[in-house]
């Protein structure tokens, strides 16, 4: 690692590829976070700051993504990314019986009809990705797999960089091989879904400290480093193992621009790593989040449930309900292991502030110099 | 974060008092591996060369651990560590007859007899302390609970000093409480035992990225981080984000030293941390391993085996075979999620390997110093 100087701080040779390529200041990214938190405010603020924010557009029908754009390019002339779910066909699994009547006792307590399966999931991707394209987006991330190469060579021919998700080598390097310009190591302390893809690893939950190195010393593109990056130390700690950049999401999550709930504030200020785990009982698909009623009763039923969408589409109307209600124990309340070191101020402040304690701890150790 | 020299290298300050209280140099302790890998002579080469070296006498009669004892201050003059494991009476559930069935299919398969439980694990805390205590050894290290007060006046008696193994941060305010001098930040990369205790913080698997910080922010004693540290890089990123120093376990596996079969050796060298798994079915307590035939086969009892220490008893006798007939399969091959960064050469090489990759880096970083 070598140390190159920037207008804002020194960074290490590595992270300057990274921000070629993605075209922005500095090697920090705002994760896309689906279902809600990454406004065009959130989005345009961390872009306005020199880092990329990221539209979590997983969710979004294509209308909805498509006036998130307009709104984010109404505010920021820099590069932000959009991200997507790659949808995999295999996954059909229903729910069983008990878990639609446990699911019935949650709709009656908010007093919401109960899910039913006739309710299907939108088949959204074709349509959203129609989206990316036409806007010729500056960047396309995506997680849960590998969009098939008709979609890459479209990417590619609007020069759009593309960004994929590994949370293991192997679908690190399968990434690389795809024609991705760029990795997101998602480590275990990561909040929110996993976003590696089937077949599955069998054993994926691998932390910041050992997965950063292992892709950065295999992989021949930039390697950014996600899950459990909070402040300064964070970041010069990724660097450090061999990251060209960090992608921060929960320490997004209690900015002012965020869309989260203030229950959901609360919770990640009060909560401790010890307090989230693995949840799948909420989409189908395991995701960190703070372990509130829901996850705790729905525990028993976590190998009945309908795998992704179905399962996220049956307790979409509860989740939604419990936020208009505030009542945080029916909410999903997605949280990585930093959790209780986020930050309540504006998006912007906390970008300067990330920097500037990474140039303090830089400096520090350059304090010594001969 | 402030820079010290030392002799060898630059070292933040948290690191000299950690260094001071410990007695030694250098803050790298090489962690104490319980079953065989930390040989006298891997012990004494570690502690020679400026660290920590720690004898894992969790398994060890007392006068096994005297012996040991005796050859480590024969080969050295420096500081050094034992480590025992607490007992918890409460854990003393029996194995379902399945599991013992299952068992006798492995002993059948080796030639030996068949696991029963009229073979009571020993009962070996009370005589190892006593053998600690007449010694008077320099440090004290212990996992899986806290001492009672009468054990931990005892050691501060002699000016041993002590130190805690924490997987979270309740467990780490707790030991800091009960008067250790250190405490260890076990990350969920770490091989071998979950060193946490009960009543278990309901999920610990918490990655050194984010423990590390939390303890180093809320404890006033030093955090010695554990968990995935490999190299000069992670030894680094673990200071930068709070630690006193490091503990490093799989890195010396490795090592000439190491008291590691050469098959186990082998598959450190050729796995990937998505190999590895927490395997609760070799001795009641959940580890971290590298899959094989025996914890893939075993994973559907994982529910109905014995607790520790029973179950490690039922599974002693046909991991001692399989290491006597080289058979992987059936061997439990601890193993941190960094194992394919392990390096084969003596510890005093990998010590002063280790020192001089971090002080490139810091030096790196300094040079641009203005």
């Amino acid at each position: 690692m070598i140390i190159i100087e920037n207008q804002q701080a020194n960074w290490p040779v590595q992270s300057q590829t990274l921000t070629n390529i993605v075209g922005i200041e500095l090697p920090i990214i705002q994760a896309p976070m689906a279902g809600g938190p990454t406004t065009p405010e959130l989005v345009a603020a961390v872009s306005n700051a020199g880092g990329l924010g990221s539209i979590g557009a997983g969710y979004m029908p294509a209308e909805q993504l498509q006036e998130a754009i307009t709104a984010v390019e109404a505010q920021t002339e820099y590069s932000y990314g959009v991200n997507l779910f790659i949808p995999n066909p295999a996954d059909n699994r229903p729910p069983s019986p008990a878990v639609l009547s446990k699911l019935a006792t949650y709709a009656a307590e908010l007093g919401i009809d109960p899910p039913t399966l006739a309710d299907k999931p939108p088949s959204n991707f074709e349509a959203q990705f129609e989206v990316v394209i036409e806007n010729e987006i500056p960047v396309f991330s995506f997680t849960f797999g590998i969009p098939e190469p008709r979609y890459i060579e479209a990417l590619k021919a609007r020069e759009i960089i593309i960004v994929g998700t590994a949370t293991c080598l192997r679908e690190a390097l399968a990434l690389q091989e795809a024609g991705c310009d760029a990795v997101v190591a998602q480590g275990s302390e990561a909040g929110g879904h996993r976003g590696g893809f089937p077949p599955d690893a069998p054993n994926t939950m691998i932390g910041s400290l050992t997965l950063i190195p292992l892709l950065a010393d295999r992989l021949k593109i930039p390697v950014i480093a996600s899950g459990g990056i909070m402040d300064g130390r964070g970041i010069l700690a990724a660097l450090i193992l061999g990251a060209a950049g960090v992608q921060l999401g929960t320490a997004f999550l209690n900015c002012n621009e965020a869309g989260v709930h203030p229950a959901w504030r609360e919770a990640l200020q009060s909560s401790d790593p010890a307090d989230t785990d693995l949840i799948t009982t909420f989409s189908g698909k395991p995701a960190r989040g703070i372990v509130n009623r829901f996850s705790r009763d729905m525990a028993p039923f976590a190998g009945e449930v309908g795998t992704y969408p179905t399962q996220n589409q049956l307790t979409r109307g509860i989740r939604a309900a419990a936020k208009a209600q505030d009542k945080p124990d029916l909410m999903s309340l997605w949280a990585g292991q930093g959790l209780g070191l986020s930050r309540s101020m504006s998006a912007a402040q906390l970008m300067q502030k990330l920097t500037s304690e990474y140039a303090e701890i830089v400096s520090a150790m350059r304090w010594l110099a001969p």
